[in-house]
């Protein structure tokens, strides 16, 4: 599984941002993988920020900030390789916006403990059908 | 202290879902555990998501993902009792959904590090009076 | 860099709560912090509640909770001291709350894994054309 969080501060509508796009990419590319990350697990949502502090709180930043938890098991190798690859993907998305304003992107990814994980899911079932 | 936070996507809501008995489930079965969860600390809520892709973004799919964090201490037993019952519950909780469609849940269960946990809160007070 | 997350319980504004003037103390914090947090790094978002359920439910609880990212490599000493007089501070903005109602306050601090932390801000540069 892979789950992917983009928060987004909610003064970057002006400059035509939409986060609808951005989650598209970022799903796109993990089912791009190889089968390292089942279709079926494959959860990218927006938060649209509405109140927030920026720096020195001037008016001119905004930032995207993603955060990405999967399970753990990939090697290192492939994490760096992979999410290295998908954040130059993001900057490039958002290389519009960089060159118009101040912007802060960021992208965290942490593992969750397989001790601490409950899961159940018929979406895999759906792709095991069409499969 | 636990903190249970309930992501959704809004699509559930076709469904006839509502977050606030799925709230309660968790809240009230963090009650029942005989005293390890002090009721004053227990706070649960959800976050209703519009903006999602899923899978393959095919439009067919929903999920509900919790996030649980609670401090250290709990032995891992417990942990694995506890929580796999609440999962239980959920899950058939979330059973007239899951034969309708396309679902994925899942649960998370972090713990806080002591060192870094801060934490005031006169709710307590409202039950040693009660008590 | 530095995240902060801030929820709250919607049932506060009737207590004449407001989240900016509380991600406002936060941010001045970390910036009056001698330059431990780069100014453009700093980020602070508030997160309105609409859905939740305390404690026993019975509609007399409210809370806030701050979840604070930064990078590692602060001292448990500059952490100790820094978050210990962070929590007070906001501890002390939130007492004409306290005094009003139960509420249950809570800080968590942690530290992204710099292995899985990517980042692209130019903010920063902001900062350097001012200096």
């Amino acid at each position: 599984m892979a789950h992917a969080v983009v928060e987004w501060t909610d003064n970057l509508a002006a400059e035509g941002f939409a986060v609808k796009p951005l989650l598209s990419l970022i799903a796109a590319a993990m089912r791009d993988a190889d089968g390292v990350f089942p279709p079926g697990g494959i959860r990218a949502r927006g938060i649209r920020l509405e109140d927030y502090v920026i720096a020195d709180d001037s008016g001119q930043d905004a930032f995207v900030n993603i955060t990405i938890r999967m399970g753990a098991g990939r090697s290192a190798e492939f994490k760096a390789a992979f999410f290295g690859g998908l954040f130059a993907e993001v900057k490039a998305h958002l290389e519009p916006v960089f060159e118009r304003r101040y912007l802060a992107l960021s992208m965290y990814v942490d593992e969750a403990d397989e001790a601490g994980s409950f899961k159940h899911n018929n979406i895999h079932t759906r792709f095991r059908k069409a499969g």
